[in-house]
């Protein structure tokens, strides 16, 4: 049977609205309620809940746990999917990257814009996705989102347009132009 | 063919997940979403929009403004319901039966805990039973919420358990010890 | 703490998907699982599954056996909802007043087009009206459905628009343009 | 950017439920419904609907189309995803493998046990993971279902089980314990 080990962090995925003051917060992990939603009858997942913050909130500390977690995962021979907070999703992914330059499996980051439980919300969409692309791609750090799998060191947050894009097709559009003139 | 006519004045029910500061916030009114998900075919529904406010930011120009509008449909000999925040609903209810102390048909406030298209939100709840409300009750200023439908100077919020409460109810729970006494 | 007394029998409320098939049937009772999406803090629910049929199944000793629950629950002061197949709602309807001809509380008939679970499902909605009309109607027999409450000697069936209609605004109907000749 | 073609051939994935006779009917096509639920920026997604059938009831005539139309997008280099009842899937799938031998890019075949619409739906699930899995995989005809990716002619449905299972591992499965002894 395929396996994948699952880390959380926390981020918008994990979020859940508190009627007391009508905010949205990371209270509990809401990991669990989300993979009862899919059927992977064929795949072992097994969960370890890192921490649950916003993103905004990582230190770096934070960041080196991470990465020993998903260290010590792929030394086990485990492709590992990681969700996170999409603001510093892209940081963390590097110094994960930085520290681990050869994996034996992939490491997916992922995370969503919408909560879980809330109407609209991409959380189980980039969930199945990740989950997919852990056992689909070859080893290295990528980033899964809404329907992409970009490898870590060309991804960057649009904010404005609640997603990711490819650092490298920027690159390229913005030659273009000069490589026709 | 039966009629209501709803005032919309914003609170929880009408808040939305904005997912660029990932807050609920009144932006656009939602009631028109909520009505499309109900079956009233013997049952004419119009809607009128007063503002799109927490009723914690209500001021008594508002709540005049409420007032006079419920007044004028109930001149037309419509029943009212009144979508409010939950803070000061309460408040609010209590200046239209200030003002409207002769009622020829039904006023009933309702609102909201949890936004409408978050999972575990009472809004489609709530809203199903204050538009049977208007229906079923005789004229009068009342408070439907959780399945319970209070005149409205018989009833408090109780924020701790997110619920309304009837004062009655309270002042004879206390009484009733010394009763038997 | 008011009270209310649900006998379930069966009906398309309580029908589920089955894989293996394809089809929807009455498998195990879903009122449960229904009462869990509301919040009903002031009221204490009981629940007594008597059947679980498809309403056209019924047999004249059905009918007896609920009538004969519906007497003890209103010899006990409880208001009563009974769920039931919409085909033989209102046949039911009938056997139940004919039986009791002098009810202490009100017996309040509800049931669905679409099952529970299923999109555009009409039956939290008419189990949320039917609720909170065994709090508001006078003593008798009726029939929630869709915003509207009937007395059960004055509805039928409209399978082609899948409601209820009052027998009665047929007939007005039918007679006003004579009236007005 | 990034395309892929999707062809609709019915299946429980496109049925609804049909208030009239409360069953499940493959009536109009629930594509588009889907799509509108995923979030893919990068990819330009187009549809084409060949018919809507249960797979029970494709004749041969009914392969031959959907191979043809498979042929017409691989030869304009799109990826294509074909959406088909679970019952007769692989073996239109190995129809379309005969006929197209060398393929320039991947044909995933999906489909789903429960509509969607309906609580508990595998029909998401399977949508996202397909989706992802034309812009993954290698050219091929592969049939991608509950989180696994199979190659077409090591693929069988497992009825009881509600999900597909490798026929290879079946095979290990069984000669295992001999290659132990």
């Amino acid at each position: 049977m395929r396996r994948v080990h699952i880390l959380t962090t926390g981020g918008t995925m994990e979020k859940r609205y508190v009627e007391q003051n009508g905010e949205m917060r990371n209270t509990e992990p809401q990991i669990a309620r989300c993979l009862k939603l899919l059927r992977l009858p064929g795949l072992e997942v097994t969960v370890e809940q890192l921490m649950n913050k916003d993103s905004l909130d990582m230190t770096e500390a934070d960041r080196e746990c991470i990465a020993d977690h998903v260290a010590t995962a792929v030394a086990k021979g485990l492709p590992v999917l990681v969700t996170h907070g999409t603001d510093t999703m892209v940081e963390t992914g590097k110094v994960v990257a930085a520290r681990l330059p050869t994996l034996r499996t992939p490491v997916i980051f992922t995370g969503a814009m919408t909560p879980l439980g809330i109407e609209g919300s991409d959380a189980m969409q980039n969930l199945t996705e990740a989950l997919l692309a852990t056992q689909l791609v070859q080893p290295g750090v990528f980033l899964s989102f809404h329907g992409e799998v970009f490898p870590i060191g060309t991804v960057r947050k649009d904010r404005e347009h609640s997603r990711f894009v490819s650092t490298e097709a920027a690159r390229v559009a913005t030659e273009e132009p000069q490589g026709r003139g």
